[in-house]
């Protein structure tokens, strides 16, 4: 069976599942006072430091361990969209964890305005920064697209945000650049910026929350007081090893050849969703008169894995993201493929074929 | 090394570390629609079903995996917590995770009411059954105390609040309760009860939250729609599957023969704080004079780990459980032994005979 699906959830890498293991003889509570608490709580700093200085978080900057890049998200939301008179603005392209919570902001009767996507989907810059005013608080742009692999220039958009008005706070989800990018955390100038740990073969349950100001955050797990006061929860010292593991073991591969392989083959009407500006470890793919679930069993079949847009898209009925870019026509025969580094590219080619073949016999038994 | 502080944390026991690596083999997205995905989803379903069972939810009840026993708790009250209106009577003896989060809703200008304690750690039923009014809407009350053991008759608290008023919303935040006590949910009653792996031999970073009524729930954490729509954030089917194996091993050990042992021991002054009506696996010990953290260390040295109170309290620079039952002098020398299955009763005496030697030195050099 071939997983053409890693932009959903990659395989815990075995040094990663090693560091687990190892880090779970040592199972004392970090918070405790005896002696071998106090080396996992270094543990624990050192790991800190280590996606600190990894992702180049400015000065004064701090990283912090969730129990997922949701909760990440969330915890963002929830300190920075706390005034009814202020604006926040939220790109459409944003996961579910971020869309779906200022929505309910939004219910709540906060002043959120989503801002659209262009046909290749990225933000809108040129609508964001129309919006910005004396109200603005917050501003949250994914780096790239779980759905399309669409990279926004967040360094561009932080910036010219930050030169209208250094006190609106920007965020960015950085859960699909790491690993297909170099992240540069001080570069990009963002306030916060949210990564997780399944997305580059490290364990699920665990995601990071980089915190430019730590200062101005306010918890949204209260309770003991781990994570420097700034997230609540006996640390998970186990996953945050192997976090850490996965992080150190991220390389960044160039899909392109890959890309191109399947596109060759593909022989049939398609919509390439994101061309030019897109990460290229994932292909939306959009056919009209079929449909992608179909699609994607006949697929199986042949020995294939391959997505039908975000798994945390799939409870929706239909694809959020792709709705705002794509003709109405071509969304119900939506696919994600997305690339690891186990594919060859000759995998590439026969999933283009397979492609073609499930496509056109689809087709055909319709008309 | 002896480890005596297994209310603070436990090792993940060899079953449950397995289930956990068999699990990551399985680590398709339980949210994507190809069959092995399917599988991981329904094995989480079953472990969903195993849990309720195995605590014996009442009809039309549901149990949900979160990150910890902390989010569960912040959950709870996120849900709960709601109207300015109302009145929300809370312990005085709830861990952290209840207590901090209560008291910023507190600041936030809820009407919160801080129950009392009895000297022998359990919540003053008295003083909490007066507070119960039309305003009342929520009652949190600490099973099983995680700093001195006092076990709180929930069933009769419950049942007492339910007669008053059937809608008043009742939990209970058992992380100290499973593996000490049976739990039998539908017998206690509650709205909510919270659990937590990382007590009973499970992993860290998974919690448990039972939801009597499924649709009065609104979550803490929104995105994907996973957990039924009750928490956001991918599966964590590893870690839930060494949940499940975790509770599925669980022995309710009777340490009474442990607890005399060591007390047999004890020949110097101490105070007892929980004695009657106390879960057997809990030691709070208070000795007048002496700092606690400096025999925690004198113990050490002799190979035994006990605690000086909740790990998750240690921030806060004193007891704050202890500070509502316990003569001030007494404060600084609170120790926490907790027992687990490993040790033997020859152990706790050995422990006994330390503490009474440390204890002594450590006054003969002060005075």
């Amino acid at each position: 069976m071939l997983y053409f699906d890693n932009a959903s959830t990659t395989k815990i890498s075995p040094n990663s599942l090693n560091a687990f293991i190892k880090a779970s003889e040592k199972f004392y509570n970090p918070s405790a006072l005896y002696m071998p608490s106090i080396e996992v709580k270094k543990d624990i700093e050192d790991a800190r430091n280590f996606f600190i200085t990894a992702l180049n978080g400015s000065a004064g900057s701090t990283f912090i361990f969730t129990g997922s890049a949701t909760e990440s998200n969330n915890a963002v939301l929830a300190s920075n969209i706390t005034r009814k008179d202020k604006k926040y603005l939220i790109s459409s392209g944003e996961h579910s964890s971020i869309y779906e919570c200022a929505k309910h902001y939004l219910e709540q009767g906060y002043n959120i305005k989503f801002i659209p996507l262009l046909k290749n989907g990225c933000v809108d810059s040129e609508a964001l920064f129309k919006e910005l005013d004396k109200d603005t608080a917050f501003v949250s742009v994914i780096h790239v697209s779980n759905e399309t692999g669409a990279i926004n220039n967040i360094k561009e958009i932080t910036s010219h945000i930050k030169n209208y008005n250094k006190n609106i706070v920007v965020h960015s989800d950085g859960v699909q650049a790491v690993g297909k990018l170099k992240i540069n955390l001080k570069d990009l100038g963002v306030d916060y910026y949210t990564i997780s740990a399944h997305k580059i073969n490290g364990p699920k349950g665990i995601g990071g929350l980089y915190i430019a100001h730590p200062n101005k955050f306010k918890p949204l797990i209260l309770g003991g007081g781990q994570e420097l006061g700034l997230r609540s929860g006996t640390e998970n010292a186990p996953n945050i090893m192997a976090f850490k593991t996965a992080l150190s073991e991220v390389e960044i591969n160039d899909f392109s050849k890959h890309k191109l392989a399947l596109l060759n083959e593909l022989k049939t009407d398609y919509l390439l969703v994101s061309k030019d500006n897109c990460a290229n470890n994932i292909i939306s793919l959009c056919f009209k008169g079929v449909r992608g679930e179909t699609i994607e069993h006949m697929l199986e079949e042949k020995g294939f894995l391959i997505g039908t847009g975000s798994a945390c898209n799939s409870k929706a009925g239909y694809n959020r993201v792709l709705n705002n870019i794509v003709p109405k026509e071509f969304l119900p025969g939506a696919v994600r493929i997305s690339f690891g580094k186990d594919l060859s590219v000759e995998d590439c080619k026969k999933l283009g074929q397979e492609l073609t073949r499930a496509v056109n016999t689809y087709r055909e038994k319709i008309n």
